[in-house]
């Protein structure tokens, strides 16, 4: 059995979703962020980070979603939820999430989390400010390239396209309309009708 | 043959010092920062995102350091530079080497690139002054835990060791004792000594 620690609406949602589509058996375990439950001294000595994603697994935990996409991938290859036979497509695979990872969400977090890197009001206001910006560009990168469609990496589903999925829905609340972006709007749209997707929400709305 | 593009004291020397490792036949070409040539049309046709390391392969190009160690490991097995029999270990690696990218090295750029994500000068020395604090807390992370040492996985050395040991050479210009963290220390100093990590030093200086 697995356990996924993840908070509604964060970042977890795109392992939640891999989850999902692996068929590996999970159970989930929602984190209550208003209460502060991630500093919590039994989720600190279970990710001593104090974020989300986190899975528990039989060898032990595996945290960062880059790290987990790649896992549940290797570990339900007959999922083929990646190209995981050939290093070089696998190495893109991760490319593109280590991008959403280090780049996207990185940007996206200078909306509400500008606390992490600066002290002042003035600053978090100047990073919002800046956000639609950010991440536009971001999009303006994938939509002209790195999305090949109709799925992240052409005519296979893999870990990247939960993750892509999972910004392309953050956009609206980072004051970036998806429509302007055509391909990862068709790519969004795509990703709501699928079953795992669906599963995914209705687990974190239960929880 | 491989082809790996760099820039003088980037974080492109993790993966540099990974190649050297590798036995992987590859030629380096240093990118001129000061002279913008990583936004030159030529660059931007192998990298879209203006950034290193890349590394082009045979079959084509691969980004973002997180990928590009994980591929070097895949691609030469033989120097056993990754857990890659067992998809948890190959996974708490790749946790590792996704922590130093999204987070520690995110960190570090905002003590000099703070224009990523923000527009005022204000704001920028905010993130400067922030520095010394955000890097400590990461680097209390890595010596209470995340380095197991000798090695980052333990006994055996892998992709996420010259990940740590770049971003502990950074240290000391983020104005952190890297004395301090007595176990990162010694990681570094051992690093310090391998033949591949000269290597990689002189091919930066050379080139």
């Amino acid at each position: 059995m697995n356990t996924f620690y993840f908070s509604p609406g964060s970042c977890a949602l795109a392992s939640h979703i891999a989850l999902a589509e692996s068929g590996l058996p999970y159970e989930v375990k929602r984190l209550n962020f208003a209460e502060g439950e991630q500093r919590s001294e039994a989720y600190l000595a279970i990710n001593p980070k104090g974020r989300v994603p986190a899975l528990v697994t039989d060898k032990g935990v595996v945290t960062e979603t880059v790290a987990i996409l790649g896992y549940i991938a290797q570990a339900a290859p007959e999922a083929r939820l990646a190209p995981l036979a050939d290093p070089f497509l696998f190495a893109k695979m991760q490319a593109f999430n280590a991008y959403m990872a280090s780049t996207v969400h990185v940007a996206h977090a200078h909306g509400r989390r500008g606390y992490r890197w600066a002290d002042q009001e003035t600053s978090f206001e100047d990073m919002k400010n800046k956000l639609p910006q950010v991440m536009s560009e971001c999009f303006r990168l994938i939509e002209d390239g790195m999305l090949e469609g109709p799925y992240v990496l052409g005519e296979h589903y893999s870990t990247a396209d939960p993750y892509l999925f999972l910004m392309s829905g953050w956009l609206k609340s980072d004051r970036v309309e998806i429509a302007d972006f055509p391909r990862v709007h068709a790519h969004y749209r795509m990703m709501l009708e699928r079953p795992a997707v669906q599963k995914a929400l209705a687990e974190e709305k239960a929880a």
